[in-house]
């Protein structure tokens, strides 16, 4: 008997009848023996309704309310899977995040978990119960307000949940079958990968694939929890994110990745001193928005101009920020351009492989697109292109490197 | 400085329009100098939403899950309120019934208040902030579950949390302008009434004037909270629930009220003898159903019949148990009418003056409307009558006890 964690997003529980065809299959899976507990997001499209009333209110809702409307959904969701799963005669029973036992901290909308006091959970299996877990929140361990875990935070709840009840495995349900090469609706010949490793999967939540939240992953790496990325629609099996193991190597490329919610800032006439940095970049920092790529060009006559990027969604409140912060640095001003899109090529090979980056800048090239900024990691490079290339652009670094029509991309590296 | 509580129902916060004219007569009543705290309702809509989401899983949906469900509703509401009221620069926080100390019995959909540990809100209150508490919920003292008050229970939050933080009064808004002799929808010359006692005001309530529940009824009689019912969209007094007083006594009947959510169980050939009573109504009683009129027939060859309503609403749960109890009496089986409706009179003055309740039987004789069912206490007649008939009888016991276009009913005893 194992005891396996389901976490089904928005798309798996949207309607009624879908809450139904989740029920089955989790009781499919209680059925062959295992305990089961569930996490649940919000039905889609409930957390954009919530949020468009709010901004209706206001463009800049408070924070902590705003933790109090949005968790409503998970709570909806989970308590009707468990009426549909008593209807069917399984013992169930909801819980929210506090009842759960998930403390947080006070960093409402985007709150970490300090710790998960899951006796309720477990108590609830001991019962012969399937629990089923509001995802996405938890209660500030101070004030014990509602808090949220930030877009996509199930996943982060599922994986903290697996590794705080020592789950066998931790299988996401989404409406895709696994972890693509590529986003299947750009590159039809797109393979579903059978494995990746966390590393890579990290790069590529990270670089945009959106199948999986970047914390979930990391989560699933620190406490060694096996995540299963598997479509809730059939029984195929999807994609296991594992440790790393020796028969990977070879891969030099695991998947392309793209992320269309960039946005650049670049500051004109800065002049070129100590600690100009540290005076652009902490105003933002401490506005809760995270800052991508930097670079700076070469001083002339002790004048730079410095660029990064920020999440899209972030670049009205970061333009705040930097209306207070620009003339306090002596710059000339400051431009924005929230046309820009990143394109990443992901894998563990290129640890030992050098030459890869050269390759994916000559891909570009080839199709005339201009590279604006790169990034590097030791497995990832990324480069920021204007977002109408897009598509063009990773339909040919998947050529390049993946391979056409399904071929595999090992020994591709030029 | 007064300590004000405010209730709002469902369609006084049922858009972002209307939670903002909610959150300018908040923040006037702020403005007075007064301490505010404010109940509020789900939005217009949502209630029977979650509701209908779930009956479409099951008709019969777990009442734990149920409690869970649709305490959501004023969760959203709340922090809407708050998030409104913020962006005016106003101090205010949102309250679940959790955080706002309600704590409850574990009888889910109708849980009734144990205690309120309101120190939360006494905290935002010295912080000089206005706190804003979802109504109708509270948590299990024992399981810690979410629970909520059955319908209307925001009244009761309101009554309940009045009397917890001793306001100096509550005033429940709502869409009509106050308490009136008759539903004007039905009878379009029914007066306002300026005051009624505690007690009338609950045998209005429990006949059907859905303007309060009777709970924060009898709750505000206990402590001797004055409930002001006012409406939202005007500025005019509306109708003070206060302790009875000598002015009133002359008031025969105060008002007519009608309640369509009534049906009839009929159980027949049921063996006449000792117990029987008690085999049947323990049974719904442990499923939470409240029994209101209870009739039975002349025995006949030791075999009776007994009829008694219950809340339609409540009706699928009791043939659930009749299914199950019926066959245990020796009973001939049991037919149920959801067809029906209660006609009541209530007034004060009914406890010196004899005949009140001849009049109504034959003010609804002269009608041709039958009575099926009749039920009287002190200062309330009720009469059991088919529901196609409500209209028609609750216009002709205005007309005859309350007195047309506008007349005072006084002295008018038959």
């Amino acid at each position: 008997m194992a005891l396996v964690v389901q976490k089904y997003g928005g798309t798996s529980v949207g309607t009624v009848e879908k809450i139904k065809s989740v029920a089955r299959r989790v009781a499919k899976t209680k059925d062959a023996g295992n305990d089961v507990v569930v996490v649940i997001s919000a039905m889609a499209g409930e957390t954009d309704r919530l949020i468009s009333l709010a901004k209706e209110i206001t463009e800049m809702p408070d924070e902590r309310e705003m933790d109090m409307l949005l968790s409503s959904g998970e709570r909806v969701s989970s308590a009707l899977l468990a009426i549909t799963l008593k209807a069917m005669d399984y013992p169930a029973r909801s819980f929210t995040g506090r009842q759960a036992g998930f403390i947080t901290d006070g960093v409402h909308t985007k709150a970490r978990i300090k710790k998960i006091e899951a006796q309720q959970v477990r108590d609830a299996l001991a019962r012969g119960e399937i629990a089923v877990v509001a995802g996405f929140q938890g209660v500030d361990e101070l004030s014990h307000d509602v808090t949220t875990l930030g877009r996509g935070g199930s996943d982060t709840t599922a994986v903290a949940l697996a590794a705080a009840l020592q789950a066998d495995v931790c299988e996401i349900y989404t409406d895709v079958e696994g972890v693509y090469t590529a986003d299947p609706r750009i590159v039809p010949h797109a393979r579903k990968l059978d494995r990746v490793c966390f590393e890579e999967m990290m790069e590529m939540a990270s670089a945009g694939a959106k199948v999986l939240q970047v914390r979930s992953v990391e989560m699933g790496m620190k406490y060694g929890i096996p995540i299963h990325v598997r479509s809730t629609f059939t029984d195929k099996e999807g994609t296991m994110v594992v440790p790393f193991s020796e028969e990977m190597e070879a891969v030099l490329v695991s998947g392309v990745t793209h992320d269309k919610n960039q946005a650049k800032i670049t500051v004109m006439g800065v002049p070129d001193r100590p600690g100009i940095a540290k005076a652009l970049f902490t105003p933002i920092a401490d506005a809760a928005i995270n800052v991508d790529m930097i670079i700076q060009n070469v001083s002339q006559d002790g004048l730079t101009d410095i660029s990064f990027t920020v999440a899209r969604t972030d670049l009205p409140k970061a333009i705040e920020v930097m209306k207070e912060v620009v003339p306090t640095l002596g710059a000339k001003g400051f431009t924005t351009n929230a046309d820009i899109a990143k394109v990443s090529i992901v894998g563990v090979g290129m640890r030992s492989h050098p030459g890869v980056a050269a390759k994916m800048f000559e891909t570009l090239a080839n199709e005339g697109i201009n590279i604006l900024m790169i990034s590097t990691s030791e497995i990832k490079v990324s480069c920021v292109i204007e977002d109408k290339y897009t598509e063009l652009a990773v339909r040919a670094l998947h050529d390049a490197f993946i391979g056409e029509r399904g071929s595999s991309g090992k020994g591709e590296e030029g």
